[in-house]
């Protein structure tokens, strides 16, 4: 099989929209459904054995590449629309590999209402890797940014933090704890490393209600991205430890060994909306939370002083060594 | 230096538009300059080995990214305004080439009025690869698409066909009859295929004119282009090898060795646009094109009955074998 019955064959199944001129062409066409609407764009790339660990299944990869792009636009308040994938992949073209990516992709794009308008295929000499840029939608002068978080504005996280990086250490044998795990929970964390939920419905509703003053999706790490906001803001942070909302897998791994708190703050991919509130939303926000299915809870407050500190349960400050994922330091 | 630091240092300086939030933020924003407008993207994939040679300078690397991408955007007839970089590099970050690298980044920014508004660094095990994405605009349903060619429109090309095929043989020693060209003259072939030359005044100049049923940048070789055109708008065509317009360098190979044509109409990466249009206009695009700076020249017609035929200076079939460039067969 080739390049062009390739994209016959997988991809233009995948690209029914007008935008994307049944990949036919150059390029894609499109534009806001109104005069009111602007255009978010984002655009990230994985690679094998950075990204995602060798004989990853095609399902999943697909989840990843498109939940970190959705994720980013879902931390914007936007609703995606489009993408387009650009990957890159060893030769021979492997049919059945390409057959379990394009039907996870299918399922995806119903899930979200999205569809793919274009990218590219070429051979890579020897590592899968993937660009995928990702196109939604917002009302103008409405995008969640980063760089407005005031002091005394509560901090939130949406669903659990931490999971994502202890199900990576134990696919990379690094958890000798999780004998203390059912098997249930062991799989729930890895499942969680794997297949991102891009929050959607919460970064809408954030961003139609006006209700956040910064927000991010947490991809390097609770503390990494929470620095993310501090120094756009020109603000700082005060975290309690204790308010941080674990899994029952992730409190079972502290209940062991108390250092996991590093990598529960520090480790990343976990693809919750991280963000910030005006105080005077704290109940409206905290309630709204109860009767919906995005769980948000606070976790901490933003402070003048340009710091950031974690607070441990007897209000002591604890000792933050180096956070977060960075390519090309860890 | 990290992750961030590179970011700051090296890409910020380009992202100084509005719609990059400084890189700061999670995506970009766009929308179209106004009403009528409507935008067009297009994501390409390059992998060292397969798109460009290992130790190729990076000031290169940036003209082929963004040129491959910027071509795409000429062929549908729309205006650069906005890129995306996906840089996937081997650790260590390697600061000199980031500089190179950037510096070039910055030049190509001024020359098509363009700025960087997102994208991600991140390592790779081995291979430097990138994806660029590229935006522009064009009026509502002027853009130039590739499958409304007719039969009895003219088939014309910009520039000349083939110098980076045969840059390209030179610089992987495939060309020994490059002896019988000067040192500028094999300089011209290796620039040709080191450096796109995206035809976006032309491409502008035609849309906007409303001249060009069909057009394509060409990427994969005159031939397979020119099969995308037929195949999308359903026609043939029968093109005169004698017309297609060469370079100096070009002619003296082919002068040498006949078999080199195929080189000329089947090698790509020539990012020369190659368009149909109406029997009545061929007056018109000839004159203005004596008068301007983007040369084109008539190199066959569409015909209805959906074949692909090259005809030599006798008025015969020329027969043609494999041609043009796949990622998976090649």
């Amino acid at each position: 099989m080739d390049e062009f019955s390739c994209i016959n064959r997988f991809f233009s199944p995948l690209a029914k929209s007008k935008e994307a001129l049944n990949l036919t062409d150059d390029c894609a066409i499109i534009a806001p459904n109104s005069d009111n609407k602007e255009l978010v764009i984002s655009k990230d790339a994985l690679v094998e054995t950075v990204h995602f660990l060798p004989n990853t299944p095609p399902s999943l990869i697909a989840r990843k590449a498109l939940g970190v792009n959705l994720s980013d636009i879902a931390a914007m308040g936007a609703t995606p629309r489009w993408y387009m994938l650009a990957l890159m992949l060893p030769k021979p073209l492997n049919e059945i590999w390409l057959e379990e990516l394009t039907q996870e992709l299918s399922i995806i794009q119903k899930q979200y209402n999205i569809t793919l308008i274009g990218g590219d295929t070429v051979s890579h000499p020897n590592k899968l890797s993937l660009s995928v840029t990702v196109i939604g939608e917002v009302n103008k002068g409405a995008a969640l940014r980063r760089n407005n978080a005031k002091p005394g504005d509560g901090i939130y996280v949406s669903g659990t933090i931490g999971d994502s990086a202890l199900g990576l250490k134990i696919l990379t044998n690094q958890l000798p704890d999780a004998s203390a795990l059912t098997q249930e929970q062991i799989d729930f964390l890895i499942h969680r490393y794997h297949v991102p939920q891009p929050r959607c419905t919460l970064g809408k509703w954030l961003s139609a209600n006006n209700y956040a003053s910064a927000a991010i999706d947490i991809s390097d790490g609770l503390w990494s991205d929470m620095k993310h906001i501090c120094k756009a803001s020109n603000v700082g942070a005060s975290i309690h430890q204790n308010a941080i909302p674990l899994s029952n897998s992730a409190q079972t791994m502290l209940h062991r060994n108390k250092s996991y708190y590093l990598d529960i703050i520090g480790g990343g991919d976990d693809y919750e909306i991280l963000f910030c509130a005006p105080q005077h939303l704290e109940n409206l926000l905290l309630e709204s939370s109860l009767n919906s299915e995005h769980k948000i809870t606070k976790i901490g407050t933003i402070t003048s002083n340009k710091e950031m500190t974690l607070i441990d349960e007897k209000g002591d400050k604890l000792p933050i060594t180096k956070m977060g994922y960075n390519h090309f330091t860890s």
